[in-house]
């Protein structure tokens, strides 16, 4: 029987997924305690508490396991084994599984599990020296994409070689154990959100995503495919979800390829990005299901209650600076639309500050509802006067 | 020009009120102090931080006021000359004034200020002893209302007296300073979410409410009333606004007569317990647009999102204990069905623990939203086994 106040939720990790994961975890009469090494990070003004260490440390995953009930983590830096030994000696179970983090955290072992399990991922090889790059565009051509196995993040880790001369470049820039994928010629990049529960599997509805400098920009939801397409990538997502071990949300990156085909990009073992637009669109939000699935809960409905657009709010400065966020009238001004700012106290290039969300309506195009954010979110800037 | 972070936000009292003021205000990018006389207050958890002192108590209004840009309250208790005087000294602004705080705070002055203004209210007296209300009697009727002109709260301060027989155990009961009003004969009860912001006012969609021994129990909205009464009572409404000195939210209770009359009720300077269904219900909720209108920022969207019941969770025991709510399950299990738990340690006779909220469609019907939400509603208990 499931009771209030419920159990106590320790989140490893306090950026704005910790913050919007605490904001989610009040209302159900859930405690939340977070760890991250930057003292008052931005989950601390609303979490019940912030105990300060590293992602590797064990004396505070220890401190955290002793104060909460349940373990998740919003970060994939976690280390696994320090995680799960630190779980198993306190007895707090943890979600999802420190193994799925593991396979996670690789990307060629994450590729690797992924394409055994009949998963489509565009090619792919190990990279243990210059000659496997060469090899590789021997195999599938320029242009490559050269990926850090491990640390990767918003496109830091990843780099681009268009021709024989940006090889040793790119292995330069990544400086360690890596993978090349064969670049991915796509019409869209789709991301959906999956829930594995403790007896249910579920999905969000897909959403567009769209990058630059594979950073996320914006979110269109409903994605602008094809209905076949779009039933295609829910199946490959349900498949990526049968290979997670462990409940919680799972944020899942697709390519559509111009010929309708689904490939499997990159998948989190978190709240994602991708999903902040289910807070306003969805009956139940992504953090909202991640705390039910953690905790054991029955899941909350995914359905969509609007077309929703999102669209991130990136650092526009020159270098680190602290952080003031200019021009929010007009957010505040248009109807609809909703601000989530993160609380970081400094910005710099490309740093993720916060995002708006727009709700449209039924009749309305996404594409101009993409217009619209786009207009309102363009005239926010970090850069003083 | 807005920026964010934003300003800090002083909330004297740190009940449920606050607590979603700070859940509200979280995403905006404006940390939230509060003051409360009990410690770890339900809105502890979630605010940047909690004073603790009493609602008279200039100490701590002092230290609020001198950590915090705005201030504002929660609670009808707080003293509004200490409120204004600190406000003053600190130069931190306070919304609603702390005048309009006054004017409600007493229940004779609010009636005689409201009929002054034309607004239709039933009839009333002033009582200073038993003749007063004999008086009343002789030219109303029975039954009465009598009525605590200061500190009334969900039927506390509240008498009904029946016949001639009842009056002096009516006067015991309240026990101090009074008014009487003529027993009014209502089809239903409504409610609306009233906003005076920098230079505009509007409303939230107007709300069915239900309350049984004075303490309500669900809302409905949109109301089961004809749309000519849904206009008066938003015409009402709005005149009411115009008497409100300071911005913020307004919880205004009315009175449908079986003519489709309107008569205020009682007004509320604050969010209301009948607002809370527009968290999920409406594109900004009460809690965000009284933060809003407090910081003098432009208000946000009143549209409803869906046909929308709330059904409170109040103390179901005998006597004072500690609190755990049993059954949650089916809540969960319900498809847009939200739940809201307050944090409260403790559980008391009719205590508001709790509420939620539950989401329909626009093809469905009002009444069987109402029915389905309070069984799932009832079957929540805080007694054990």
């Amino acid at each position: 029987m499931i009771t209030a106040p419920g159990p106590t939720l320790g989140v490893v990790g306090a950026g704005q997924l910790g913050r919007m994961l605490a904001e989610a975890a009040a209302p159900l009469g859930v405690d939340v305690v977070v760890s991250d090494p930057t003292e008052d990070a931005p989950a601390a003004p609303v979490a019940r508490d912030q105990l300060v260490g590293g992602f590797e440390d064990p004396e505070t995953f220890r401190e955290l396991a002793e104060r909460v009930d349940y373990l998740t983590f919003e970060i994939e830096l976690v280390d696994p084994d320090v995680l799960w030994e630190i779980s198993e000696e306190t007895d707090t179970p943890v979600h999802p599984h420190p193994d799925t983090l593991a396979l996670i955290e690789d990307k060629l072992v994450q590729k690797r599990r992924m394409a055994e399990a009949g998963i489509p991922v565009p090619a792919f090889f190990e990279v243990n020296g210059i000659q496997d790059v060469l090899d590789a565009a021997e195999e599938f051509g320029y242009p490559l994409m050269l990926k850090a196995r491990k640390g990767g993040y918003d496109g830091r880790g990843n780099a681009a070689i268009y021709d024989r001369h940006g090889v040793e470049a790119a292995l330069e820039v990544i400086d360690g154990p890596a993978m090349v994928e064969a670049y991915v010629e796509y019409e869209r990049e789709l991301a959906i959100m999956g829930v594995t529960g403790e007896d249910e599997i579920d999905t969000f509805p897909i959403t567009e995503t769209i990058h630059e400098e594979e950073i996320l920009r914006e979110t269109v939801s409903p994605a602008r495919s094809d209905d076949e397409t779009l039933e295609r990538a829910r199946e490959v997502a349900r498949d990526v979800l049968e290979q997670m071990e462990g409940r919680g949300v799972y944020g899942i990156e697709l390519f559509e390829t111009p010929d309708g085909e689904i490939l499997l990009n990159e998948i989190a073992p978190r709240p994602h990005n991708s999903g902040h637009w289910t807070i306003e669109g969805c009956v139940t939000s992504q953090f909202e299901q991640h705390v039910r699935a953690v905790l054991g809960w029955p899941l909350g409905s995914t359905e969509r209650r609007s077309p929703t657009v999102s669209a991130n709010i990136l650092g526009d400065v020159e270098e680190r600076q602290e952080a003031t966020l200019y021009n929010l009238d007009r957010v505040l001004e248009t109807d609809g639309c909703n601000l989530h700012y993160y609380g970081k106290d400094e910005v710099y290039p490309l740093r993720k500050m916060g995002h708006i969300t727009q709700l449209g309506d039924d009749s309305g195009d996404p594409t101009q509802l993409l217009e619209a954010t786009r207009e309102v979110r363009d005239e926010l800037t970090f850069r003083d006067g």
